[in-house]
């Protein structure tokens, strides 16, 4: 297994839409630039950035915008995982080739009752196809969305094949037996939760850090406790995100924290989801935004 | 609501691949030319196309490949949904400039526990933005691989809003009691049920034939049941086709489909899946041939 650099909290950058729903490329660079100034990293094109409603060149556009703009590659992880083999391998392509420090990679997702066999065979294909040594993936288990779990198994026969390449895997079952038997059975993997609320337990177990939905709103804080979950203020730091994250998710995920971001900049065009999500409701905003207040939740500056 | 014209058996096309994995556009094309031979239309990039596993710019030269060789459009209903609204808009755009009598449309399928409200916003800015008249649109309710299913408040209110454009249904949730809802609902909507064991049943109550996966290897009978069902051969027809229904059905359906036209063809290129589906074992292949031979199945000419 190599070394890889990845470590700390990483947000699925929120993408913002413009009224038209199409992508908001200004928008989306300065809320980069805003995470890492909060000394986050980026993991653009996940769930949470709705990259499944965004087209493959929409992906790319984006992405090429970030890089034109001299943000660092060496702090980006986008989602290149589709349905299709040919358009996971694109975006594949296209992030390797723009120097991205890794990529995160969703198993096919539509078909069911997948086979280890097939979903080993579709991983080795996308890293036969997309053909280059500088490619590091990270697999993406998120089987309440996907339908198609990342079994042990497979994820044993991809890091024996292919160990330069296959260094380390998202989280997002929710399952702690589940991450707790991957930690156990991959040392050194790069292994991140899907939320902060696990990062003191996990990091001491090895895991690398957090990419996590609310690292979008509260990037100081996540990032100081992926750093610092051992120190003497960890068990502090780990309270105080967790006020946050209990508060956002227990809101559709992806319209509250669009909301949070609308609101604390005052900037109505934030709000804009693409279909099929919806924004929410007056009354759910109103009830988001007196949570946080309460807790004392302000996004940083 | 206007009349159409789509009635009768359709089939899924399965996709053949080349061993590279590439689709295979002149085995394809030579499928859909004896499918439309034996009188049943053409359903590509369904769901047993495995065109899931497919690329928009894989689909659209495929579809073009058809055109150009003259097949004839009145009978194709292809598949354009994906979970991205600027792919189904784009795949949509396509198929209706080629002149195809219908497009077969699955929701967004990657996020779910979806509100009907957004459910509706997808489908309204789907055919807003393809903005043209000659679109006949399916909506495609597959609960069990979307993850999304299409309530009947949505049906209800798209029909409303678009009665020229929203004109009929696949239904492919092997839910009687949703399928009778539908057509108690719906009189006059173009609802086809997803199996051919539904079609004396469902046809009975109003349905326009079924859009079946079998039809791939069966188009001859299930053309008949969709045509006869209630003649005096009906119900000798209707248990024919559930005899091979039955059998293939016991097997991963699209493996089963191309094991089938492999061996009955003598010909082992059709045998090709594209990751992450895997082929039959052979144990698997020597049991479903043993099966259709029992029951005395035959590929037509």
């Amino acid at each position: 297994m190599v070394d890889h650099e990845l470590t700390g909290a990483f947000a699925p950058v929120v993408t913002p839409f413009h009224a038209d729903l199409t992508p908001d490329a200004p928008r989306f660079l300065a809320h980069c630039e805003w995470l890492l100034s909060h000394g986050v990293g980026l993991a653009p094109f996940g769930t949470n950035s709705e990259a499944n409603s965004l087209g493959a060149g929409e992906r790319m556009a984006l992405l090429d915008h970030l890089v034109e703009h001299g943000l660092d590659v060496r702090r980006m992880l986008p989602g290149t995982g589709c349905c299709s083999l040919p358009e996971t391998v694109a975006l594949t392509r296209h992030a390797v080739a723009r120097g991205c420090a890794g990529v995160l990679m969703l198993p096919p997702f539509f078909y069911k009752g997948i086979a280890d066999d097939g979903l080993y065979d579709y991983y080795a294909r996308v890293i036969e196809q997309v053909g280059d040594t500088r490619l590091r993936l990270y697999l993406y288990h998120i089987p309440a969305l996907s339908g198609v779990p990342i079994t042990l198994p497979v994820i044993e026969r991809l890091i024996r094949d292919f160990p330069q390449t296959v260094v380390g895997i998202k989280d997002s079952s929710g399952d702690w037996n589940n991450l707790s038997a991957m930690l156990d059975a991959f040392p050194g993997f790069g292994i991140f939760p899907a939320s902060e609320s696990l990062v003191s337990r996990a990091s001491a177990r090895g895991a690398k850090g957090c990419i996590s939905a609310t690292v979008n709103i509260n990037p100081q804080l996540i990032g100081r406790l992926c750093r610092e979950w051992s120190s003497a203020d960890g068990a502090a730091l780990q309270a105080q995100a967790d006020a946050v994250r209990t508060i956002v998710q227990s809101f559709p995920m992806i319209p509250a924290l669009k909301a949070v971001l609308a609101s604390h900049r005052d900037d109505r065009a934030w709000a804009q989801l693409r279909p099929p999500l919806s924004a929410l409701t007056s009354e759910q905003h109103a009830r988001l935004h007196a949570a946080l207040a309460a807790c004392g939740f302000a996004l940083p500056g």
